[in-house]
């Protein structure tokens, strides 16, 4: 039986004691169509948010659509090599102008409907039968802008008027991942689960594991839930590192890997499992062999959608054995083992017995993430 | 031709003439939904109202879940062979603790999340990690208690925090049926229907014959419809009976009984179907060989579930050629007659031309109900 | 290729410059639906809107029922030759009357649920069981009456409680359609569509043809979209003719009629469409051999049913060889695309990025028709 992992200056197994009396939110976080709408307007676009891969914007033109509270917005490759995000509006009647999910442009962005075209800068170029309209310039009318940036493979963009830069948002985040050689990585599978919970469930599910015994029995034998070390909540992400049970090499059906390590990584990092929630809708599980990314789409107060991306190193996925079924079928299993627990939370917190609940000092993650929500909502808009 | 019954001092077949003037009630009553949750309040979580049959909780652990207004509620057996109701949510982070709608429960009540462990009488006996928690103490946190009562094999739960006893409730009802022994009776089928309707015409529907004759046929070659007798309206319960015609054993697609008469009714009971609408959620039809329930669940203002049970003597359940079907197919037609007319109903009354219209005087429980509900909604909370 | 017709006094093929800065709606026009429920009352409710065909209501007793809005109408063809139109509401517990869309009735209305029973001039004529009740008059309770006008073959109705005349509503319309001989034409094709857009958007797209060479490339080999001779906007309706390229009979899918010219026609009627929208819910298609309309029917505020029918002359109608397929799969195709087009509209206007755009001069009618919604909107009710 493994032992709880021993923290250094980071990480910590021994956890505060939380204040007397810290409870779990009231049920209106979880049910008032108002209060999400408001926790959309103050996190999700006053913040940056996670997108997608710069794999998936390989070269000029390439492009996905993402949906956010109720924008649409364009994130694509421009013709510099510079990566561009825009509202997903034509600017003369409102149109949608890119309906599939990805694909790739030609040089220009045209408008179903009437022809308006855009430069893949956002420029307009051509607005047939405006030349006559008195006082009509296309300058007037690129498409609307929204802030994008990258790190390390990672694509977020930013809602907001004026986004303070993404490292600053990320902090120490930015460096500490630096050995996996995030940006390296390939896309090898992904999968969509439609949730019955609110958004902030699914995160507080993520970060303990004192579920994890009477949840996920397979994962408690790879890794012990006690073995959990947790960095102390930071202002936007929360996190820590579990320990492989000896023996075990990476989470998966069998705990074996099959892969080789990931090329930066040290004997220390080899032997845990690093998660993070960075927030607002990235959850980033580092293993010793492949990264796993849960993207978390809120869609109503009661309803998300995540999609889960299993990433690997592409010297691996060049290997005619490669086969990414053991981490992918032991986190399907695990994920539909939380998203399950999630709509019962859901449902439970919905109903009229509900009241808030005392937390364990295990959960400190969790009371980190409450009053990162209740700040963001409090502080001026 | 069947005539009319004669009423004794309890039926009249006479109806009170209604005052000049009385109406059906304005459309918001069915079409507002800030009103249904008015209503819901107001009487659905003020009142007792009909939750299961003893049956369904035989034994120590047997449990079943209702949802009513908001409130998940598990009702069970404990193991001192008590009735108990709880609300169905965990003290810790409210996750709703049993999914299915039946079963049986260990002596324990387990979170399937993080493992707080309930004992059936809704005491905290075990929450995991809280011990180093300060100031946490498990006996602060039980189960949230709701109030459960029996009569007659009829449990009743109670979501106010100071209900009334249930013998006030029903009054004179708790002794009017002694003679059928509603408790010996055992279910033999169960249907659920799924209306477009508001809860009230369903009650209003359930409360006069006129419609009898254009509606349902079968029903009046087998009782004429002029021949109920309603007692005057009651505070919390609206009934009267109805007379089988000559040769009429009791309702069925032939009306034939095959069964023995109920063993405590005498002549006249047996000539008889009664009726009673037993407010809010409840229609009890007793016939002279089996109980019919109807439980009307409201969902939303424009939507409901009717879930309607055949009860029969467990003597002749357990003769080999015991058959329900003539009662059971009798009343599903029946059934989805009344439903047909309730869904259009509610279609009507939602429509811009609708106008409260008079009731006839053979509508007069159907005003007793209207007046019943108008004087919940009026009265202080 | 066909050059941009030459309008007389009536039809201009130049357009009006518009005011500099003449945008689009605001959002909130296509995603409040408090805003929708307005336009409903101030537009839809308060004006003559067209229902359906004389044809359909061809004897005594023959009805159609309509929804619009939340109001249920029954229109049908009296005992006299007349027209009538009535709420769908028994006046006794407001149970919808006509459950199916269209049918003939025999010389009565009859409630399903307890037989009230009118004429067909909506007197109610049998109330059974009422005549014991003090005060009451059969005579005091007739179906709620509707306006119901017809005009060259087409039957409105008007939900207002003091329409004016509909030949108010009409003006010249009424007039300029006199050599089609509209109330000759006969039913061949009946297509129904369900959009997720709002009303307005079917009626902006159906006013200009900016669009069709990129969306409607056979249209725009039979007629040039250049070719739209507007009216200036009218008060009530907005609409022009287009030209029908040299060798093309009519619109349908190889340009060819195999139909005689409809009686009445001209040789400068022959050689155009004639689109006009009637405001607010018929678009009236005239083509040479056949007559097109497109019904609108507001569901919501991103939610409208378009029913399609082609009427042709019912002496084509009785030749063996009739065969209407090419205007029919010439328009549905038209529909389709047009209706995806409306779609996105919807999806992008109600997106976060979505700002008013500006018109250019040949969407004159669109700003017509604007002004219209608004001026409604602006109108003391």
């Amino acid at each position: 039986m493994s032992r709880p992992g021993r923290g250094g200056s980071t990480y910590g197994n021994t956890r505060p004691e939380l204040a007397a009396g810290t409870m779990t939110l009231p049920a209106r976080h979880y049910t008032d169509p108002e209060l999400f709408r408001a926790e959309l307007e103050r996190i999700h676009c006053d913040m940056w948010v996670y997108a997608g891969r710069t794999e998936a914007l390989a070269s000029a033109g390439s492009y996905f659509v993402r949906q956010l509270a109720n924008a649409s917005v364009i994130v694509l490759r421009d013709e510099g090599g510079g990566l561009r995000a825009f509202h997903n509006v034509c600017r003369h009647r409102g149109t949608l102008l890119c309906k599939e999910e990805q694909g790739t442009l030609p040089s220009r962005i045209q408008c179903p409907y009437h022809g308006w075209t855009y430069g893949l800068d956002g420029r307009l170029m051509n607005a047939p039968h405006m030349e006559k309209v008195e006082g009509f310039e296309e300058s007037d009318y690129p498409l609307g802008p929204v802030a994008v940036e990258e790190w390390d493979g990672h694509v977020f963009i930013n809602l907001s008027a004026r986004p303070e830069p993404l490292a600053e948002q990320l902090g120490a985040l930015q460096q500490k991942f630096r050995p996996w050689r995030m940006q390296e990585l390939k896309l090898a599978e992904r999968r969509v689960y439609h949730l019955k919970a609110n958004w902030k469930l699914i995160i507080q599910n993520y970060s303990e594991c004192l579920h994890c015994p009477i949840v996920h029995p397979l994962l408690q034998q790879q890794s012990h839930y006690m073995s959990g070390d947790n960095e102390a909540p930071q202002p936007n992400y929360l996190g820590g590192r579990m320990e492989l049970r000896e023996g075990v090499e990476t989470l998966s059906m069998d705990g074996s890997s099959k892969r080789s390590r990931l090329p930066g990584l040290g004997e220390e990092e080899a032997r845990h499992v690093y998660y993070y929630a960075i927030l607002p809708n990235l959850l980033l599980n580092l293993h010793p062999d492949y990264m796993l990314t849960h993207t978390i789409w809120p869609l109503a107060v009661d309803r998300s959608d995540v999609v889960c991306e299993w990433h690997f190193h592409p010297d691996e996925m060049r290997k005619p054995a490669f086969d990414p079924s053991g981490p992918v079928e032991f986190w399907d299993m695990t994920n539909r083992q939380d998203w399950e627990l999630s709509d019962l939370a859901q449902e439970g917190i919905s109903s009229r017995g509900y009241r808030p609940g005392p937390y364990s000092n295990r959960e400190d993650l969790l009371h980190g993430f409450d009053r990162f929500v209740l700040d963001r909502l409090a502080a001026r808009p």
